[in-house]
């Protein structure tokens, strides 16, 4: 296989620094991509099998935990919606003192790091520190959930762009957004975590001009064998997501039509018999 | 690993068709990332390993395709930019006839394959044709590049949306894109294989009000040993592009002032020694 073990070296050089000994450490900024641990890059897999810290977040899914290096630290810096049990600046600290140990350390970013994962302020803090850090790019939801459905995010004749957008500003509540760019037809929003501020999302779109009818595929716990997934349209969207509680991801538009939401199109439980290419 | 090789199973099972012991055939579309090995996922892997028959394109990395099962059939339906070896209804058509053959076929799609890939296209005509069907959804190359030079695509203060953009319309030619819209400040687009209409796309971006200092990372053959990576501004994007032949990967917006071009953040030579945590 590519890369799985083949260039496993020692894992600490030794350095002259000042002229005395020292390690120099490594931060590599992971995605971790949805959940589903299959869909973790061979290189985030092989980075998990050589870390001296891997430093994670609440939603981290344990499976994905589990492959980390056996006697590797961990360390969960998780956060909650509305409570972060260890704030921004206290993990980019963290981050960077693990470094200065000496240590290679794996930060865990759900999805892509450098989508709505704060990987950013992650990085240059790192690089204002001087410590030696790489991105590994993921699996973003939004993609993981399109394949869930099978509602592609581009289409021709549908839909020539996409836009992604978080439904929780920064801030908390509502995210001040370009809406009448958003309500054009033909273009795809997909939004991150909207399940709680859907409504008020449609209702938006609605008033900036979005058509009522436009499709909406909502896809809770994407690639997890826990998912959920709704068809629905702007205007009943409200009523659709009311029953939902995980992190879920809305994809708004004309695309969202060809959302198959009766069965997964990418069912973990069936992985084997699909393929056996037993239909039965 | 996770569901490296735990699940395999008989390739094949048997199922019964109008009084006939026949096979059920399937097919994979799997985005195949952005062209490092490394950066397929673990699922793609293990399907490429339980492949009959490998469907590919003309740009697919030859080292992705060395990982197929040996004695899988390798069909390059390679598309060049303005000369399709094999049109699109007859990739559907090949992949369908696949199927019905009874085959577990894996259609490979650079990066996610429902994003500008036309892996939507495909499904459909699987799902007309009956056949059974899955997406398996890749590191698209927008984060590959992001990652590649450093330069988040949300970032709090800079950009709390990222749009998607081709710089290729389906007919050839300029796309006809909301101008106006991916004009707006605190808001990144990326634009796919933009190199060549780079010029003009700057142009329109300027025309509709973005300012020409706009930052703009340019990178060319993202996650791979020949990525070349260039700072720009919207009014120098032309002149900067000149040079570059290769798919390219356009980040315009204030985040792009977070690139660091003058070496690639996540270069493959120096994996090893990275690991390693080695400064010197």
């Amino acid at each position: 296989m590519a890369g799985g073990h083949r260039h496993r070296k020692p894992r600490h050089g030794l350095v002259v620094l000042n002229g005395q000994t020292g390690r120099a450490g490594v931060v590599w900024l992971v995605g971790a991509g949805p959940g589903d641990p299959d869909l973790l890059t061979l290189k985030a897999l092989r980075l998990l099998q050589g870390a001296d810290v891997v430093v994670h977040d609440r939603l981290t899914p344990q499976p994905i935990i589990d492959l980390a290096r056996p006697g590797a630290r961990l360390i969960d810096v998780g956060k909650r919606k509305s409570r972060h049990t260890l704030p921004q600046d206290g993990i980019n600290q963290l981050l960077v003192a693990l470094a200065r140990e000496g240590l290679t350390v794996v930060r865990l970013k759900g999805g892509d790091p450098f989508m709505f994962g704060r990987g950013g302020e992650e990085l240059l803090a790192l690089r204002a520190a001087g410590v030696e850090a790489y991105v590994v790019p993921g699996v973003t939801a939004a993609l993981a959930a399109a394949a869930d459905v099978g509602a592609p995010l581009t289409h021709r004749g549908l839909a020539q762009a996409v836009t992604f957008v978080t439904g929780h500003a920064a801030s908390g509540g509502e995210p001040e957004l370009d809406w009448p760019a958003l309500a054009r037809a033909n273009h795809t929003v997909a939004i991150y975590m909207g399940a709680s501020t859907a409504p008020r999302i449609a209702e938006r779109l609605i008033a900036a001009g979005r058509a009522p009818s436009t499709p909406v595929a909502v896809i809770e716990n994407a690639s997890l064998p826990t998912a959920r997934r709704l068809a629905a349209t702007l205007a009943g969207l409200g009523a659709a997501v009311a029953g939902l509680g995980g992190p879920a991801l809305l994809i708004v538009g004309e695309v969202a039509s060809l959302a198959d939401v009766g069965h997964g199109l990418h069912p973990h439980e069936r992985d084997g018999q699909a393929l056996a290419g037993a239909g039965a």
